[in-house]
C-alpha cells in the first residue's frame, strides 16, 4: 500500500480515538487501521504484502503440519499479568506445542465493538507482537470486523496457529497407559483467579498475576529429556480436571490424583475458599499436564524444574487400569473421591 | 470422547433449545455441543480425535503453503441465498484460490451469544459442512466461546484456510502491467444488496439472492486456459472499486474501467438507485476480478463463461501506465471520473 492512498493527511487514524464502523469497511479507514496499527506492530513482510492470502515456506521434509484455532473473549481484556493479546498468542501456541509441534505461523482476526478505544487496540496488538516474537511465530495474515455498539464487547480475537511436527514425535491424548505418571508444570489456577479478582474487584494480600505464557521452550526441554512422553495438554477452560478427564476418556484408562503434591499458590487457595471454587477446575494459561512413562518421570521432572516456566513442577498422580474415562483424587486429609467433569459454567469468559 | 462422558441421558444437548454460558465452559455442556453438532456435521476423523491441535499431511513436494483468515459478523446471519456459515467457508476458500492455492483444511471458531437458538447453530454448521465438502476442504479444528446476552450478536464465525500452491503459480497483486485486461466473473453487488434488502425489509420485484459461492473450480479452469494470469481478487467488502485500487497500488499502475460492459442485475441497479449506493463499492461473495495479459484475455473469458460460476463474465477495463495507484471509469453516457476508495462505511456487517 502506498501513502497515496491516504492523501495529504499523514496519519488518518490520528483523527479518531475510538473505533467507528468505518474501520471495518474495507475502505480508507480500514486501510489506516491495518497500516498504522497491525502492520506496524507485527512487522512481517508476508503480512505487509496485503495479499488475500499469505504464501509461505512448507514444512521441512518428513515434518507433518499442525493446525489449531481458538476464539478469545476474556473479560476484562487487560488483567494482572497479561491481556487478551498475550492470551491469544500463548493459548494458540500452547495448543500446538503440547502436540509436539514447533509453532511457525499465526493468523489473527479481530471483532471490534464500535466505540472501543483505539489505544486499547494498539496496546493489545503490541502484546500480541511481542509474545509472538518471543514464541518464534510470525503473524502472517489477519482480518478486522467492526460491530455496532452493544453487539460485541470491546475486542474479541480469534487466532489460528500453524506449526511443523518433527519426524518421530507422536504425542496423543489416546496414548496414556496404566503406570504412567501425571506431571504438572506449575501452580494451578493463577490465570482464572487473577481474572476473577480483576473482574470482581476482589483484593488479595498480594497482586496475583495470570500465569499466561507460551510454553514452546519448556516442551522442547521436556522432549529432549524424555522423547517418550505420551501426551501433554494445557489445562485452560475446565482446568486440570477437564484436561485429565479428556486424556482418560481418549486413552480408556483411569487417572488417580494425589491432592498433597498439587502446586497451588496461597492466594489461589484462599480465593478459591472465598469464592467457593475448586482449583482443579480453574483455568491456567501457562501450565501443562504431561503423561510420562514411569521410568522417565524423574528425568522429565528435573528438566521441567530447570526451566523458568516449570520451576514448581510436580508429579501429582498416576494412570490406572480402573475407572476408565474418569479421574479420582486422594485428598490430603485422606479419603478418595471422583473428580467429575465440570457440568455447567464456573467462570464465564476466562479466556 | 466416549459416551460415558454423558451419563445416562442420550442427548444432553436435547435439554436446551438456546445457548447458555455453560456451552462455552469446557465442561460437559461444551462437550455435548461439540459432539452433537460440530463433530456430527463436519464428520472429520482429525477433528473427531479432539486433540488440542490437528496433525495433518504436509503439502506435496514443491508446493508452498497458503494461509488466510477472516472473521464473519454478517447481519442477518441467514439471508436469501446463504447464511454466515456458507459465507465463512466460501469467503475463506476464495481468499486462498485467488492466490492460486488449492484449499485443503479449514478451522472454525465460534463466538455465540447466550440465548442464541441452538437450531440456528445447527443450521449454520450444516451449511458450513456442505459448503466445505463442495469446496474440497476438511474442517480439522475448531473452538467455541459463549458471551453473555448483549455482549455479542447471535453468532460470529472466524475461519482460517490452509491451502497448497502448486509449483509454478505466481499470482500477486503486484504483477499487473500496463496493457493487461481487467475481467470480472459475474454480476456485481448481488451479495451486498441481498443483505441490505433482508435487513431493511426492502421488497424487490424478484427475490435477489446472494452470489456467495466457493470459486475453486472456476479458478482452476481459468488457470488452465491462461497460466499467465497476473492476479485475482474477490471483490468483497469495498467491492470492485476497492479490490482494483489495491491492485493498482500494489502494482504502481492505473486501472481504467468501462461502465458499459460491467455486468449488473436489473434489481441491483434499481436497489442501488433507491438506496443511493454505487454498485462499484457493493460486496460480492462469489465473484472475482482477474488481471490478464492482453493476449490471454479472450481465452480466459471463454473459460470463465463456460463455467457455471462465470456465465456472466466480462472484460471491463484495462491496466494503464497513467494515474498509478488509482482507478478511473469511463461512464456509459460519456465522460471519465476517478473511482475513489471507499472512505467511511457504506454497508456495515455485510460479511
Amino acid at each position: 500500500m502506498t501513502n497515496d492512498a491516504f492523501g495529504a493527511c499523514p496519519t488518518p487514524l490520528g483523527r479518531y480515538d475510538r473505533i467507528v464502523l468505518g474501520h471495518g469497511s474495507g475502505g480508507t479507514l480500514s486501510a489506516a487501521l491495518v497500516k498504522e496499527i497491525f502492520l506496524a506492530a507485527f512487522d512481517d513482510p508476508t503480512l505487509a504484502a496485503l495479499e488475500d492470502q499469505a504464501t509461505l515456506a512448507p514444512p521441512p521434509a518428513g515434518h507433518r503440519l499442525a493446525v489449531t484455532t481458538d476464539a478469545f473473549v476474556v473479560s476484562p481484556a487487560e488483567f494482572p499479568g497479561g491481556d487478551i493479546g498475550v492470551l491469544a498468542v500463548a493459548g494458540t501456541v500452547n495448543d500446538l506445542v503440547v502436540g509436539g509441534a514447533r509453532p511457525r505461523y499465526l493468523t489473527a482476526s479481530f471483532i471490534l465493538e464500535e466505540g472501543t478505544p483505539i489505544d486499547l487496540v494498539r496496546r493489545i496488538t503490541a502484546s500480541m507482537a511481542s509474545t509472538s516474537r518471543h514464541a518464534g511465530v510470525a503473524v502472517v495474515a489477519g482480518d478486522t470486523k467492526v460491530v455496532e455498539r452493544g453487539k460485541g464487547d470491546g475486542i474479541f480475537v480469534s487466532t489460528t496457529g500453524v506449526g511443523f511436527v518433527p519426524p518421530g514425535r507422536d504425542l496423543s491424548a489416546s496414548r496414556a497407559r496404566p503406570g504412567d505418571r501425571v506431571l504438572v508444570s506449575g501452580t494451578l489456577g493463577d490465570h482464572g483467579i487473577a481474572i476473577m479478582c480483576a473482574r470482581e474487584g476482589l483484593e488479595l494480600e498480594t497482586t496475583l498475576q495470570s500465569d499466561v505464557a507460551p510454553l514452546g521452550s519448556l516442551v522442547e526441554a521436556m522432549l529432549e529429556a524424555s522423547p517418550n512422553i505420551r501426551c501433554m495438554r494445557d489445562p485452560t477452560r475446565g482446568g486440570l480436571a477437564s484436561a485429565l478427564t479428556e486424556i482418560a476418556e481418549a486413552s480408556r484408562v483411569g487417572a488417580k490424583l494425589d491432592e498433597a503434591p498439587i502446586p497451588l499458590k496461597r492466594e489461589v487457595r484462599a480465593a478459591c475458599e472465598v469464592l467457593g471454587l475448586d482449583p482443579l477446575y480453574v483455568a491456567c494459561e501457562g501450565r501443562l499436564v504431561a503423561i510420562v512413562p514411569p521410568e522417565d518421570a524423574d528425568a522429565t521432572l528435573r528438566a521441567m524444574r530447570a526451566h523458568e516456566l516449570g520451576r514448581d513442577a510436580a508429579i501429582v498422580g498416576t494412570i490406572v487400569d480402573t475407572h476408565a474415562g474418569r479421574v479420582s483424587m486422594r485428598a490430603a486429609v485422606g479419603g478418595e473421591r471422583f473428580v467429575m467433569r465440570l457440568s455447567g459454567e464456573q467462570l464465564p469468559r476466562i479466556c
